[in-house]
């Protein structure tokens, strides 16, 4: 197994340049029976030439049969083994709306949900509230003040809010209040460990809960929250640390600009579209050494069950490639977080295709014509776990020492 | 990953005979894109042979993405784990010479320093003396007797020297000498745990390095030692114990005898070409179950930078193929400890071309033509890390029980 430690005792500077374009969702499935997938349906002409003149291969962003979430899938592109740095459910929603974490915050997850009079739930989701009416309760709760404790509360989407309380010394040892089912009462917040710090915490969130209870109780259909999922941010070492890259991250959505700072990539702010990537990785290009560019609508339109639209994602991402290889970039890596085949409209376990382009170091792709998933079977990297990715990459890019002497 | 404690349960003593052919730095890259490898070009009538009777593949030395050491790359075929076996430095070093260490042994690598009047370090190479003069030096030191400690002193190249101490109950829990910069004096060797071993140990080096001073006060340039790298045996299992097979080392260079010794192979002496190693392999067939035979100029034309020299190299290997399979052997194994791409002048994180070809238990390997990196793709074997050789090797020599019933 890729192992960090190691890797950052053989990591070393350099001049090199590299490039990680991420497709989200990148896999895919056959329409039909023995039909292409979405990759291969695609005309990608300067992908395929990437793929004719450097490696391809099947990563699996977790483990063989294991269908990754955006976190997992990230983590293992980005060198951190998904499987023994968790990001807890708080913490994702925090990150997924680009709020950056410090060593000093609990997050959890909010649901808005609905009670009655005598405060016994009856919709765990409040009827499934709008992102508006969300933004409009949380508003009603966000000034809500802790003694000694800075509190954050932001909407996510639908009935979903993140709550952050930052301070020195709290804990998130604390259960959940989510009874998971109607007819229970919120439950009461207590500590799950025998600390002054997971106490003084419980007892803060329950003035919080106590203190929301009576701002929002007369409101309707959402009048109470739960809270789960608990979490610190998991204090990943940083990409400069393990290997030694200036990283930039150029993404789009925050979820992804979220990831990217937590294993401390500079987030690129203001992009709004491919264009806006593309004119910023020109712009950075002498200030770093690596760069993330992350594409969000393959994975949206494979989670649409859209074929058809999925592959001209796919083949709108081609057209921009000429436009990184202007920038003369030692080592291009194009590969997905995990698979959104359009079939199953939803992320999956099937590994992802990835092509690893560095003039110079690269060995014959054998019988490679193009980039595909049944293509890449025939590659000359393989199929291995995506946290061997980085090694690869930073080996690609002359920027690691020998192991032993 | 490959488990020496479950080998080690499962080997079994049997009369099949097995030669392992490690041609240094097998691996190539390309010298145009698209081009053949080193391998690959070359005119390997032999060794396509079995290529195409036999099974190929690829091994990973260390692991993906990593480019070993030859210490390292020698573990990873011997089937001891690299990452978990270590070999430090001072013995490395020792073993580097031919110097055979016992479990008694403390080792050091030693550099010839430069320092002024007053003792402090003013070259910590001492101008990169040559090696003549540091074998010179060395006589200067070497008979430096200590109480109750055997102390051996060889030269080893340029500035560089190794020490052994060799005596029951020393301990290897020191400090490095060297300051790492000029302008300070060489430190004074303390126990780094609080034992007596390691406090005896270290008085005993403070009084050899004193003894040192005296002795080469006036010389110049060099006129002072550094030492560092303290270390012991890896205490490795023998072959015989894990593999049950009767081992010999048939090498010409020290550092790949030193390599085997420490698995316990058996030393073959005297062999300076591989005339002398193939006259050796036919003399000793009827003593021995298993044949290590290097070859280095495979790595040291790839070194150089010669792609069209390792050519020639890899073309001799192939000549002397016939002469090993004069003797019956069971299996063979061909490959190498790691790729030394001519391009990259360097040891390379490229997996390494594999073949085993033992009649009668090898399936087909599709498609496969001859030895080479881009063939070794599709071959029988697949990609794997070479901690798993040994037990491939021994599987195929029918020295393996099942596990479980």
């Amino acid at each position: 197994m890729a192992d960090l430690n190691l890797t950052r005792t053989l990591t070393q500077t350099g001049t090199t340049k590299i490039v990680m374009l991420v497709m989200d969702g990148l896999g895919g499935l056959p329409r039909t029976p023995g039909g292409p997938t979405e990759l291969e349906a695609a005309a990608t002409p300067n992908l395929d030439r990437l793929a004719r003149e450097g490696m391809t291969g099947l990563l699996h962003p977790v483990d063989i049969g294991i269908s990754p979430g955006s976190g997992p899938g990230h983590l293992g592109l980005f060198g951190y083994d998904p499987l023994s740095f968790l990001i807890g459910r708080g913490v994702l929603e925090a990150v997924g709306i680009g709020l950056q974490l410090t060593d000093d915050d609990v997050a959890a997850r909010g649901n808005f949900c609905t009670v009655d009079g005598d405060g016994v739930i009856t919709d765990r989701r409040a009827g499934r509230i709008s992102t508006d009416e969300c933004a409009r309760m949380v508003g009603l709760i966000e000034d809500i003040a802790l003694p000694g404790v800075e509190t954050i509360v932001k909407p996510v989407r639908d009935y979903r809010f993140a709550l952050i309380l930052r301070a020195p010394g709290l804990s998130e040892a604390l259960n959940e209040t989510d009874p998971q089912r109607t007819g229970l009462k919120p439950l009461v917040v207590e500590a799950q460990k025998d600390t002054a710090e997971a106490r003084r915490t419980a007892d803060l969130v329950n003035q919080w809960v106590d203190a929301v209870r009576v701002r929002i109780k007369d409101e309707h259909p959402a009048n109470m929250v739960t809270l789960r999922g608990w979490s610190r941010t998991p204090g990943l070492p940083t990409f400069l640390e393990v290997f030694k890259l200036k990283a930039a991250a150029l993404a789009v959505y925050p979820m992804y600009k979220g990831l990217a700072s937590l294993v401390g990539m500079d987030l690129i702010q203001g992009l709004a579209n491919v264009d806006d990537q593309l004119a910023a990785l020109a712009k950075l290009w002498n200030d770093y050494d690596f760069f993330f560019v992350h594409y969000k609508y393959t994975d949206s339109r494979g989670e649409d069950g859209d074929f058809d639209a999925k592959v001209a994602e796919i083949e709108k991402v081609d057209r921009i490639i000429p436009r990184i290889l202007d920038l003369k970039p030692n080592v291009v890596v194009v590969t997905g977080d995990h698979s959104t085949p359009s079939v199953l409209r939803s992320h999956s376990w099937h590994p992802v295709p990835v092509l690893l382009w560095a003039p110079g170091t690269t060995r014959a792709n054998p019988d490679v014509t193009g980039f595909g998933e049944t293509q890449c079977l025939s590659g000359a990297l393989g199929q291995f776990r995506a946290t061997y990715l980085m090694n690869l990459v930073t080996a690609h890019a002359l920027r690691q020492a020998k192991y032993g002497a």
